[in-house]
């Protein structure tokens, strides 16, 4: 069952039921000033960080759950009330249309009559969000209508706005001029920054006192001020400020009015306050209402901001025979991809954006997936990130985005972090070419005074690995490699203590051989670059590393048909036939393959054929099999989910990519565009009952073959699916592969293609990629021209004229 | 405007509005398991500890704010859907009631001739919450309804389950057994506890899906399952567990039907937790239910119940010309002292329950007014609450009631703290005669090892003063003394920085003259403790540093015509004639004048006219004058709230009644009465739309007159008002006083009273004390006969005969 359609053309997915399984929402902004926003207009609003600097207040877990708070309109056309979102009212309309777009959304809603059009986004540099809203006439006689605005102001500090009320009932203060309601709370002491939400043209009437407009008894979907159609010109005084403006509209048949509202958020010099005693200095608000105070004004910001994403979609372009495809490579993965570049983890209709900042492995992952798009915003998080690791080459595991500081309450301690580092930074230099980025004095811990060349820090995320070697000399797991869930050295018997930062054993026994796989891939990338910068000593030390950790795994991880996932703190296999549930696990499948292990032997391939017969299932691969029934103190939280859903033998998604990059590798890619379809959101649109998730955006997890619920998705948009994903289908699949001296081409695909073009930016010059599978194969390079002359090998040549190159590709 | 009535003989108040100013609530439970309960059925359960154990969600912050989570019963008469506690469905009805009782709640709700009436209470020895549904048809024709209920599970950390979805959206788990649904999340794992929900008659089916239940976009209001009549025998499966059953029920004309409900908390060991693969033991479970298993074994319960209370009440009966006074003192201010012995400051529904736990002064001065009614357990808590003080005489702030340990995140060093240990063991050795307290060994800081006596703690903490004095030879104030948000050493820049938690000055220079009067109010309790146990030599030490204080008190802590309440850190008054904002604070007026500040010289009047003249009002006396309008880095929190609201001059009731004290000390009954009216919840009930918080306890603050609200209170409750305002008018007015040697009598009343009895059980005996004011005088006793012996003096002797004793004091 589909809830809407895609929109290529427009870039749009267009929801025309607003009842979707889930709210399905969307981002606004891509700098400082963040929104979600669901189809039906919910959500909120921040400024950096989700959790110190909430402008807009949202409650998560609510019921309905749609009804957390939004940027929620009304309108009372003199006999009925009705909301052109359709929630809050939820009042059936005559038209109904959500369109999802770059940085965009677009909510268009009808009755009686009456159509109405807002545009929400967030303008190219700038702390705001505009609600441009059109309202039109169709009927042939005259509306007097009254629209109210609404949107409920945040505390600021979202923890302490959802818990600390003794306080917070207190202390909400607001200021109204014209048209304007200004929010204050605690300007006048610590704060310097207030927000604030206008309209363009004179109000009938207001409300800032939340109560006061709804009256105590009601919620968002009849507030009493509505349903009256008067507003209470209300200032609020502790309790709930909110914003709600009033306006009188007439419309003549068929007339069209035009409305912008505008929510900002400013920030003033401390020196330079109040205007007057306990007034507030309202001159750089006053400027950004007048940069918007026109339509005309508002649309150029509309097609800015649509050329900013026509130019970061245009750096990879596919035009396959699949439309499914099409969408999810050119629009929406690499949508999400910024997306996460942009939040991290930190925000989502699952993440309530107080509990985490910046991943270090998840940010520097997210990288991947977004690099080729904007390299610069790249390179500036990788020095960020590198700039929280620490003096042993290990990591906080998290930052806060505000203060761009290590956070203590996770500390450190997972030990495949570093590598990541490694990867993110090869992936900007193989994109961009500029290996400048190794000389850039970064601090250790945020203490300048500890700053060393960002290649120190490699060479440490290297040797971090080697100086944690367990008893068979593979990795020390520490707190949890890149599952978060598999906590081997916690040991909790206590409710509620955190697997992730409780650490009961020393942790020199359990070791895990996905991060040995990870090494192997890894390593080699960063002997690679040693290399290539000149470094030969290095080069060949990491090299011999690698290939001793390869022999250490051929020996210890492997189980006999596939690769062991871990040994625990007892010295005994997790993810062995010798286990009775969990005997096998999806990571050191993928990761190994890519780090080149059995390549050579036949055992990726079985591994591989192992991860088919059991972890394969049509909704996505499973994390392991089968799933644990019981806690296992010693292996930590993985065994505390019921069987099936996430870590538990879930389908989770992100480590789906690592075996569509293997089964490339090993040059199947049938099973590879198989698996990436199997999960691929587009791909679930016509299951959207069960899926329940947004079929624009990966979502973390799939409940597994062993939920009854098998096949819903969980935790949509802020997840490492995305920019695996990408790097699968691109990359791997795909084959267009940027490296140290330029594009290679070396596609995996489903036999029964054709061919397919992609055009690649790279490096200023425009490859315009024509592959031709005349044979049917799969893979293998047998012809390459670039501008007519053919060339040897398989790596597209560098030419720094800014020009397009049309390069075919002949496969078999 | 009132909502409600006072039912004195019943001890309830009775709502026959739903629509309250705010949900006024309940409070069920007295031993372990606790639920809050409003008059429209909503609130929650915990077992033990609001954060770490929550049985059911609650939704703080809620729209519409009364619907937040409940116990919510639902009827579907085949053509209207309503709910007999108005709320969730809102339904008007033809009658609606609530009877807030002790430890109970009944709600009345009747429509179209269906009369149901629920009656929920916590049973003694019980952890379960009961609920005793009784529905009579009245109408002439047969009925045939269904009954649905339904419950919220919360997944038992409050906090986790509030903000982490990405793991909680994944782990509900239910068991359905009968008429039974049970709550297992995490019981897997590292949980040996489980709840429930049953009822004692069969089924026609249930809910443990709320999205099943509700409808993806509906709300408590509109659940689906209700509407249509038909539950959908779902189980949760992750996402939200509920607990809905649903019953047919037909009804001939007059025929009645009761039910009950059981909402049940099991713990089992860990060694027994099972009954079958992944099925939980229920063992435990069904001896609970079958318990109450009949409407008459929930009314010997309920009739237990009332025993309870009627015991608990008949300590300290007042029979006055005032009915207001009488049902303050003989029901509500009482009742209100035991649920801040049971809650300290947890939850209620300002205190969201998971930022804080027993309060070290919170609940030292709680014990001042339950002492009387359940000394045992008062002993206990003080134990307890000793056990959490540090070696060098400090406190933890506060501890968590599940573990009894001092909490790391808030720390100590708020120097008030240790006295207050004093002052209730004192109290309870005045009530007891049980001097033994004094010899049981108590550890400091939890460590058994460190045990020491805990007449060595009451030195510790009379030293931990005289070891922190400062400049002027007064307290140093550390943190925060009893006003938490005069941050004195705090210097906070950084918005959302807890002023209670930072220090950013070395706290040796800023003194509290409020400590300094507490030092010689309770320090001189102290002394006489120590003459009393024979200790000469500590007894004069302690009289003489009480003393040497009042000197500096009168040299330093004066200001002209009142008392300076502080230092601050650049040695500067606080809470002087001096100040620009800020000039007078109640606190140091009430506590040096209970410490004996200025009896002699005058000034003591002298600072109580202060008092009246700048702190007055109708609704009480605001904290300080004139309220700050600007940000004091030097005073902290203080300057941070709007003026008029909590500290910073709004009336925060708890040290209006230390000004009552002080009146009464001075002689003036009159004043001190006055003061006690205009706070005492009682006598608000007429204004309820201004005051809006529970006519029947009392509030933290009142909104003071700087601010739009004034007259209105907040965070009703969980408050210290309750037990000084318990003992200011059973102690200090009525002036039935317990002592060392038995009771003082000594009444400060209003000069028109005639007289009034006090009924106090005291140590085993009953005293009948019927005071006559034939003179109209306020206070002076001038004859005491004791059954029908006059007596010299005014302490009364003790018998120990466990008899009645009447006892006549002539006024005058």
């Amino acid at each position: 069952m589909k809830y809407g359609f895609f929109d290529d053309l427009n870039r749009e997915y267009v929801i025309t039921n607003p009842q979707t399984p889930y709210p399905w929402i969307n981002y606004l902004g891509s700098q400082e000033f963040f929104s979600l926003i669901s189809n039906t207009a919910g959500g909120y609003s921040f400024y950096k960080d989700a959790r110190l600097r909430r402008i807009t207040r949202y409650r998560y877990n609510n019921v309905p759950l749609d009804l957390g708070g939004g940027k929620y309109y009304y309108i009372n056309d003199g006999e009925e009330v009705w909301s052109p979102g359709w929630a809050p009212v939820k009042k059936d309309l005559d038209n109904y249309e959500c369109r999802h777009g770059m940085g965009y959304t677009k909510i268009l809603g009808e009755l009686n009559g009456i159509k109405t059009s807002i545009t929400y986004f967030v303008p190219l540099n700038t702390n705001a969000e505009v609600h441009k809203v059109v309202i039109n006439n169709k009927s042939n006689v005259e509306k007097n209508i009254k629209l109210f605005s609404f949107v409920e102001w945040c505390l600021w500090n979202a923890l302490d706005d959802m818990t600390n009320f003794q306080r917070n009932y207190n202390t909400g203060e607001v200021e109204v001029e014209d048209s304007v309601i200004y929010h204050k709370t605690e300007y006048k002491e610590r704060r310097n920054h207030y927000a604030f939400f206008s309209v363009n043209a004179p109000i009938y009437g207001f409300d800032s006192d939340r109560e006061s407009f709804m009256g105590t008894y009601n919620g968002f979907h009849n507030p009493d001020a509505v349903f009256k159609g008067e507003p209470t010109n209300s200032i609020a005084d502790g309790w709930h400020p909110i914003a709600s403006h009033c306006l009188e509209i007439n419309l003549k048949p068929g007339e069209t009015k035009e409305l912008v509202f505008l929510l900002g958020y400013i920030e003033n010099d401390p020196d330079d306050k109040w205007e007057g005693k306990n007034i507030i200095n309202k001159k750089k608000a006053k400027e950004m209402i007048q940069t918007f105070s026109t339509i005309e004004a508002v649309d150029r910001a509309l097609d800015d901001l649509a050329d900013y994403w026509d130019q970061l979609l245009s750096k990879y372009i596919l035009d396959s025979h699949d439309d499914k495809l099409n969408r999810m490579v050119n629009i929406w993965n690499q949508y999400q991809c910024m997306v996460t570049f942009n939040l991290s983890r930190s925000a989502s209709y699952f993440e309530s954006g107080i509990g985490r900042g910046m991943g270090f492995r998840d940010s520097n992952q997210d990288i991947l997936g977004f690099v080729h798009q904007v390299p610069d915003r790249a390179r500036e998080r990788i020095i960020d990130l590198a700039s929280t690791q620490l003096e042993d080459g290990g990591a906080y595991h998290q930052y806060q985005p505000l203060t761009k500081k290590g956070n203590n309450e996770i500390g450190g301690n997972f030990n495949d972090d570093p590598l990541w580092l490694i990867l993110s930074t090869v992936s900007y230099i193989k994109e961009t070419g500029d290996y400048s980025i190794l000389d850039v004095m970064t601090p250790y811990d945020n203490d300048e005074s500890k700053s060393k060349p960002l290649s120190d820090h490699l060479k440490r995320s290297f040797d971090h690995v080697l100086n944690n070697l367990g008893p068979h000399g593979l990795p020390l797991i520490g707190r949890a490699d890149w599952n978060d869930c598999l906590n081997l050295n916690c040991f909790s018997s206590e409710p509620g203590e955190s697997f992730q930062t409780t650490t009961s054993k020393d942790g020199r026994v359990a070791e895990s051989v996905m991060i040995a796989g990870m090494f192997c891939y890894i390593g080699e990338e960063y002997a690679r670059l040693m290399e290539k910068v000149g470094n030969k000593e290095e080069a060949n030390r990491a090299f011999a590393e690698v290939r001793k950790m390869r022999e250490v795994i051929m020996e210890h991880g492997w189980d006999g048909s596939w690769f062991v996932r871990a040994y625990d703190d007892f010295g005994r296999k997790v993810g062995s036939h010798e286990n009775e549930e969990g005997k096998i696990f999806i990571e050191s499948q993928g990761l190994c393959i890519m780090g080149r292990c059995g390549l050579e032997d036949g055992r990726a391939i079985q591994a591989l054929d192992a991860v088919e017969e059991r972890l394969a299932t049509k909704y996505g691969l499973v994390l392991l099999n089968p799933a644990y029934t019981k806690y296992y103190i010693e292996y930590g939280e993985i065994s505390t989910y019921p069987a099936g859903y996430k870590e538990n033998a879930g389908i989770f998604c992100h480590n789906n990519a690592w075996i569509m990059a293997a089964e490339a590798i090993v040059g199947r890619g049938d099973k590879a565009f198989d698996y990436y379809t199997r999960i691929a959101p587009a791909y679930t649109e016509e299951r959207s009952e069960i899926h329940r998730m947004e079929p624009y955006v990966y979502s973390q997890m799939i409940a597994g073959k062993d939920a009854s619920r098998f096949g819903e998705a969980k935790n949509s948009w802020l997840t490492g699916t995305a920019s695996w994903n990408f790097v699968a289908i691109s990359q791997y699949i795909l084959g267009i592969k940027p490296d140290f001296d330029g594009l290679i081409v070396d596609p995996s695909i489903p036999k029964g293609w054709d061919g397919y073009t992609v055009t690649r930016q790279y490096r200023g010059d425009t490859y315009r990629i024509t592959v031709k599978n005349p044979n049917h194969v799969s893979c293998g390079v047998s012809k390459i021209t670039v501008d007519n002359k053919e060339i040897s090998g398989n790596i597209l040549p560098l030419f720094g004229d800014g020009k397009l190159h049309e390069v075919e590709v002949i496969l078999g």
